[in-house]
């Protein structure tokens, strides 16, 4: 079997443990490139930069060299690690992760981790991104050693999945290899933040506002990626970024507008 | 006909002219608020901000108070306008725009007029973002009482969107009323960026890049929002935030996996 050409990026950052871990198990089985921003880059949803010129520079690790640091967004930092930093290379898969933190039901519009994975399938290269579904410190030797076994597994047996270019969303259980139930395909949860802002006043008496906010899951059942995780199974969710509703599409479709 | 409550927002910032003669129409028919981003926020994508705290400042024009000016995202602005500023509000109506730039096709992934649009269904509200085809110089005096006529038709008339809290992509064309052809729902186009980055050295002879791209089209049907709206129509495509790809899980459901 071919060794594959892998494209790693994420949104923690190039020193996350998470993205670093990963990389060491990949690289038993693939030629790994690591194109990631050079600092945390969470919540910033599917931003690319513009108006501004990107800097990078080359990072190392114990005196190798190990990656780019991208000073941008997760999504440019995958766009100019496969158009420009490594373009004589042809990409087989963009893995995005592992992000410190799930990505399930709403809370994957706003994920930079699922940003860099959907710019690797908006350039033509099937992706994923892997999240944990922990805030609280965290391991990433085990769960890399999974993510990397499943990525494996992906590339040596599915086909399906990588010749079609396709997006995979992919959360693992915070819990021990023996404890994992199974892999799962799943739907995005239906859910919503119920949030509210704190205000508080600095020291010159300004008020400055903090988002605070608890998810509410509006389904329990493990067909949703949400609640797989939070059972013990590894969540993988096809997505796409076709955002037209088509089912209001058909009800809407006849009315009259008139300006 | 009770008149709506509706929070304006954008990317383009609180001063921007498409916000401003957008809020003057508006205020015919309607009561409005504001809350949009202090500064130009174009290509944020759905960003929240949730390390930093976020500020803000009441804006005046003339003296009167015109709305909260956020030192954030489009989508902090419309939360933040929503949970916060106007909590004793009960909004009928979200709307963001009028941004300067079309906001079809590939392009709404990247969009910040689009996210606080959506921002504003997820809080239940229902939302629509508006965007101007073109990127020269422009005037918002026409496409904004296009825009406020359209808004007002949907209120008045078509029940069907407002009370599905439907998320409705609406794009303009930088064309004169007269010369408009009609109102069309449409889908999002596909289309792809044809993307590089220019290489550049500073005085200091270290490197910077510049994205550069042309968008390629796929479609050139006006059944599609970017072929609609170059063909003179407005366009109006329903959108979701559920980005599972229903076809791809049908198919690789029943795949086994192994870790």
């Amino acid at each position: 079997m071919k060794k594959p050409n892998i494209l790693v990026s994420n949104d923690d950052g190039i020193e996350a443990p998470g993205l670093v871990n990963l990389v060491s198990e990949l690289k038993k089985f693939a030629n790994v490139f690591v194109s990631a921003p050079y600092r945390q880059q969470s919540a910033v949803g599917h931003s690319i930069t513009i108006f501004y010129p990107i800097r990078a520079h080359e990072h190392y690790i114990n005196g190798e060299f190990f990656g780019m640091a991208v000073d941008g967004t997760p999504a440019d930092a995958v766009k100019i690690g496969v158009l420009n930093f490594y373009k004589e290379v042809k990409f087989d898969l963009v893995v995005s992760g592992i992000n410190h933190g799930s990505n399930t039901a709403i809370n994957i519009i706003y994920s930079g981790t699922v940003s860099a994975a959907t710019e690797g399938t908006i350039l033509g290269i099937p992706s994923m991104a892997i999240s944990l579904n922990t805030f609280e410190k965290a391991d990433f030797l085990e769960p890399s050693a999974m993510a990397a076994s499943l990525i494996k597994d992906i590339w040596e047996n599915h086909q399906l999945i990588t010749s079609k270019k396709i997006l995979l969303n992919i959360n693992i259980p915070n819990v021990r290899t023996e404890e994992i139930k199974g892999v799962i395909v799943t739907k995005q949860g239906k859910s919503y933040w119920e949030d509210s802002f704190e205000v508080r006043s600095d020291p010159n008496g300004r008020d400055y506002y903090w988002l605070t906010g608890k998810m509410e899951i509006l389904d329990e059942s493990e067909e949703y990626d949400i609640a797989a995780v939070r059972k013990n199974y590894i969540s993988i969710t096809p997505l796409h970024y076709d955002l037209t509703d088509y089912e209001v599409y058909k009800e809407i479709k006849n009315l009259k507008f008139k300006i």
